[in-house]
């Protein structure tokens, strides 16, 4: 797959009408060959835990870049890219309860911010698809499900809380080589984390996602569950921090890095 | 993992053992550094055609060494290996019939037998248990379930059959694991064929492997298959060839080749 040569799909087209309040929805599907990525913005006085968190935590939260407190433009992951504006829908907490969901921070921001931007998902689909396995979620053209497990974080001082899971349905043959592809890129979830039983990690009912929409799984289908980034809100949820910001599932950054400079091999 | 220095469990004493009918059992464990192989003997008549069997079918037949016809020395896989002593057990057919098990095949002997030598589920086993997996057919002490499917291998002109499938149960995240280690041993199978329920394959009922012995699933767990060397002899089952021979089952050739060497990365 090479970069896509459409100038309307290239990551600083997208990122300008995002910031124009033109393009305001999710980005699955946006510039294919590109990484997207999750967002976690956190003051200073906890940034600092929450690094140790992702050291801790590599397969749900894989670092993509950190940026120095207060930096707003992050030109090491995208041309005149602004983490203020730049991503379509962002979530803005404080003690853990949702506060507002806004298409720019500006208003929000301040000095001691700093940005994590943690792999995406979207980047290892777009392997799946390339080596010509079905996504259900895009067949259905819904999010996908993602849902919290039993399965914790290893946690820091102040940051704990349950590890969240995406799940996509495959046959056996494609659930081994979905684990075979995946395992190439572990700076985007990296190998599934369980398969099969959602009960043996604290699942009950896959019809009822935490996050995300419900998709079907057909009776000669095993669940395949990876590690999600969606999980740091989880944390927010459980650690109720006094502020922090994080992008809205599935509206997430688009960066000007390819998927496969992410890959391994 | 290092070649073991014990000169007990060298291959070259091993073999000059197997070769005195002093070792007659089968070798599972014994130099677990080296390859171990699944053997094939067909009248050339019918090998260069078993040849593109075997390139049709490389995850139940993946190739580790193709004799010339009456070749009975094969200095390039052991020191001093003759393929007509060096197999503990050897089963011969006739029309697809089992008509002996020996020790040694030098009465059979024939000028225009050509011996394919193909990779043993022992190798990617040596690695799962330095990774630090269990396996239960060592836990349990006997052979390994192995089961005719209903995937039916690639076939040619005269020869065709079942895919026979080697079986171990793992929890989800051994599995993952077991298959990106495996998937690093194309030459001994690789990665499983199917995982989850048996009947998608057509097995119906675990506890009755076709060889082998069944070994304990537990509910937590999920079955695991594996392409198996033994797909040979149902294809001889199958199509009922005039003359071969082939190891009996758990009965393998002991290489001078090194497991580590068969592994792509």
């Amino acid at each position: 797959m090479l970069p896509t040569t459409d100038s309307q799909q290239h990551p600083l087209h997208l990122r300008q009408q995002i910031r124009d309040g033109v393009l305001t929805g999710p980005t699955t599907g946006l510039a294919p060959d590109y990484v997207q990525a999750n967002l976690m913005i956190l003051p200073q006085a906890l940034a600092d835990e929450f690094l140790l968190f992702c050291q801790r935590n590599p397969k749900p939260c894989p670092l993509i870049y950190v940026s120095e407190p207060g930096q707003t433009l992050l030109e090491a992951v995208g041309q005149g890219l602004d983490i203020r504006t730049d991503v379509p829908r962002y979530r803005v907490w404080r003690h853990g309860q949702l506060h507002a969901e806004v298409d720019d921070v500006t208003p929000y921001w301040r000095d001691d911010l700093v940005s994590f931007l943690i792999g995406c998902s979207f980047s290892f689909e777009h392997a799946l698809l390339a080596y010509g396995l079905s996504l259900r979620q895009i067949d259905e053209g819904v999010n996908v499900p993602m849902y919290k497990t039993n399965i914790p974080t290893q946690p820091t001082t102040r940051l704990s809380g349950p590890m969240v899971v995406s799940m996509r349905p495959f046959v056996a043959a494609d659930a081994i080589r979905a684990i075979q592809i995946t395992s190439r890129f572990p700076a985007v979830h990296g190998a599934p984390v369980h398969l099969g039983d959602p009960a043996l990690i604290g699942i009950q009912d896959l019809n009822q996602p935490d996050y995300g929409s419900a998709v079907t799984v057909h009776p000669d289908e095993i669940p395949v569950f990876w590690a999600c980034g969606v999980t740091p809100q989880a944390v927010i949820e459980t650690v109720q921090p006094a502020f922090s910001i994080t992008h809205a599932p599935g509206h997430m950054l688009i960066t000007d890095l390819l998927n496969t400079q992410l890959a391994t091999l």
